[in-house]
């Protein structure tokens, strides 16, 4: 039985597991940079307080198998945890919005370490249009088919203002990407067995923030401790 | 009974609810901008393609009732989902590693629409300790406390390599932060009964899309499509 999910459509991993392993992945790399040669699940539970029969269900979705009473090998696992997450393939993107967000986007080398190559930006400002951001330059996004097939991109980044989401989203799947990164709050609407979705709302997590801030300030006003500042 | 959690801390929406609010929240600004007056469940289900009773679910956390047949008003529904999300209140937050995301926030006008006031970074580097960005003073980690008190800031922002990123949480935690905004992949330990922690890792969802995509690959591939591109 393959179970790589490159090789094998039918095995598919859970997201809720599929999220975890990015954080599993920092940890090992961070013990390797440290010269540690084995973890076990144990180790890795204490560490990052998730439960130790979690993370060996989670690995079990990698091809690698840990050593009794040793554990997984350091290298070996962040190398297979790498690789499964597309880590160490590149994949071209373009995006349309090369506002505050995008710029910064284009600006944070930490993306590519995680194989996403922004090779070109969009925008509708004439202000903006033909300049170039670290070395990327940024077209009228009416160019967006056209330079799609030139830089042979798959995905698309949307960091565009919440009324123009849409729009961009539609640009984009005619332009022929496969996924699209939707950093706006907008709900976008495409054929989702054609395009993958992914939605990073940054200000959806800004909101859940201060809705536990707020409860943690209630409860701690019920339960008579002072208030810090 | 009394429905705001800002009022009864014995009502805590769960956090699926929480964070479709900003959606619905973007939906219905798209609609005063362009003088809708009014929007039933019905319509906003359509468009946003989410189930109605969910909606109505969800906003039933809310103080706010639709009228029969007629709808929620769009003004009010939008006000008091911005009063509910903490989109209306400021919140002086400090960022650690002013690096090229931490940058990219300090840049991002978006976060100061959505409540959040970024007052102070800092950082070891000696290049960048001194210098302000876009108006905001970057200053050494080391006067974390002093500028936390003189800010009244009760956010941490963590935006350094993966590496520091515990040092960096419990230095906020001294420091007297109530909320801790983790970008980076590494899961940082602290009390989470006293202290709020927001795991935002845009390097996860990288790894949730390229995996996607694979699997929309191999799916096109076993069904006889071809691929674009």
């Amino acid at each position: 039985m393959i179970l790589d999910p490159l090789q094998d459509p039918r095995v598919v991993i859970p997201e809720p597991a599929l999220r975890r392993l990015p954080w599993y992945l920092a940890y090992v790399s961070l013990l390797r940079q440290k010269g540690v040669e084995y973890v076990s699940s144990t180790q890795i539970s204490r560490d990052l307080s998730v439960d130790s029969s979690q993370i060996a269900k989670d690995l079990s979705f990698l091809n690698i198998k840990g050593k009794t009473r040793i554990g997984y090998e350091v290298a070996s696992l962040e190398q297979v945890l790498q690789n499964f997450l597309g880590f160490r393939l590149s994949h071209n993107a373009l995006i349309v919005g090369v506002g505050s967000l995008g710029g910064a986007l284009i600006q944070d080398s930490g993306l590519e370490q995680f194989g996403l190559n922004i090779v070109a930006g969009f925008d509708v400002n004439p202000q903006i249009i033909g300049r170039t951001i670290c070395g990327i330059p940024v077209f009228d996004v009416k160019e967006l088919e056209l330079r799609r097939r030139q830089f042979a991109a798959e995905i698309g980044i949307i960091t565009v203002p919440v009324q123009a989401a849409q729009e961009v989203a539609d640009k984009f799947v005619a332009a022929g990407v496969k996924a699209l990164w939707n950093f706006t709050p907008f709900r976008i609407k495409v054929d989702e067995e054609q395009i993958v979705v992914q939605n990073t709302s940054i200000y959806a997590h800004l909101a859940v923030m201060y809705n536990r801030l707020n409860l943690s300030k209630i409860r701690s006003h019920f339960s008579g401790e002072g208030d810090v500042q």
